[in-house]
């Protein structure tokens, strides 16, 4: 573990999604530097099994230990459902995921304390938030729903269009009879459609964005920890960006996230680690 | 090389959509044993680089060869564009890809000489369907387009669906415009909406589905070479189901795809070869 301030902080995902909570962290903690790995040669992992994504996530973790950062945020709900507790058991570095801010922001601004939550397969099947938000409180309602098909409407760029709608109305029906006030964005694409969700749950219902949570709890770790980075020195540009799988889909993709556009994305072999 | 007309057909795909490939084979050539690797760890491949896909086939084909498979079907169509010709030059087997037979009879089928062609964005990006077409008769006239949603739609079991017969016309709508007469079914998925895209593309369109003539192309090899099986012996279960994650999924979508269920799959580390 490094004990060094101005060391950068790893934060990894699937693929692109994570970019999102990249971006929360730049905006929130602007002199910390980022190493951010996209694994975009085995993406998606929401479809895959718990072994497998804690093997990916073993793999990553030790890449970006090399790359000597001082912490690790896992950007992606789906390792962070299922690989956290194991990382954070072999690896000696703070490591935090998404789950726990998303959750315990929507414990708070629950009013009739149904609380939904939506995802890919992996995150919903795991029911991590509902046994997070239990040991919050027990009487807490959550109702999980799997929406696979939001991450293809995501990448397909289609945003703000009839068919996202259509699928929204289908998967949220559920949500909507059971009368959440609260919904959990449990998957690092869905800020990207959220105001198509929005549009569907109606205004009556908060949408939780644990990326900007996440940033948050993240803030306040480094804080705790005396990890803080001082001002950025201006010479250099803070963030690096590796991948598994050097398509052009991600660079595309990140500089349509990102408030600058990102030229030097590097690949490396993630299964030699 | 094993000359041994007893050995099994190797067989692969990213991860399930392949197995519409084996499906024709088990149909077509009843006495011949196989081999099946799904790579559902890494799926899908459709949206990877060139470059992932051919040392992804490498690993896959080199698995296959220590199961003493005696020829290999690439039963996916991005393996096909992007990793046929590397995977040919470097091993000493025959391995036959899905991109061929199908559009060998595309060809022989068109009456207006339009053809169209559906895949994944690295399919289609890669224009192998058009090279290998215009090779054949430079004067056709070969329409591409990607088409992403459809794996996930399929995926989703959302087979007749008002949502998938939606998202069809929106990406369907250029081929009709162009008047094609013809279309491939260029992801070993889309069989599984045939009678969607069939009902949005109308009935002048012929659809062709390469998995049946790809089936049909092998048994001609395996012919040719001496390779063919005799009878199949009675007492053992002649097909063999490996994977490089085990995912719950692959079971259920196989046992909708196959005239059987699968009992076993077994779960190998593809990286290590």
């Amino acid at each position: 573990m490094i004990k060094d301030a101005s060391a950068p902080i790893g934060v990894f995902d699937s693929g692109v999604g994570g970019l999102t909570v990249a971006r929360e962290i730049m905006r929130n903690l602007p002199s910390e530097k980022i190493v951010y790995f996209g694994d975009t040669a085995r993406v998606p992992y929401g479809s895959k099994s718990k072994d497998t994504i804690i093997r990916f996530s073993r793999q990553i973790t030790r890449f970006l230990i090399e790359q000597k950062v001082k912490a690790i945020v896992v950007a992606c709900n789906t390792a962070s459902a299922f690989a956290l507790d194991a990382l954070k058991s072999e690896f000696d570095i703070p490591i935090i995921g998404v789950i726990e801010a998303g959750a315990l922001v929507a414990a708070k601004e629950t009013r009739n304390r149904r609380i939904g939550v939506i995802g890919t397969e992996g995150t919903i099947g795991s029911r991590i938030h509902e046994r997070f938000l239990h040991s919050i409180d027990p009487s807490l309602e959550v109702i999980g729903k799997a929406c696979p098909l939001f991450v293809s409407l995501a990448e397909e760029g289609w945003l703000h269009d009839p068919v996202t709608t259509l699928v929204a109305a289908r998967y949220l029906e559920e949500l909507k009879q059971k009368d959440i006030d609260t919904l959990i964005l449990g998957c690092t694409h869905y800020p990207l459609i959220r105001s198509t969700i929005a549009g569907v749950m109606g205004e009556g219902v908060r949408l939780v964005n644990p990326a900007y949570e996440t940033a948050l709890e993240l803030k306040v770790l480094l804080g705790d920890m005396g990890l803080l980075a001082l001002k950025a020195e201006a010479e250099d540009f803070p963030y690096r960006f590796f991948v598994s799988d050097l398509a052009e889909k991600f660079k595309a993709f990140a500089n349509s996230i990102l408030p600058f556009d990102i030229a030097m994305t590097q690949k490396i072999d993630i299964e030699k680690y």
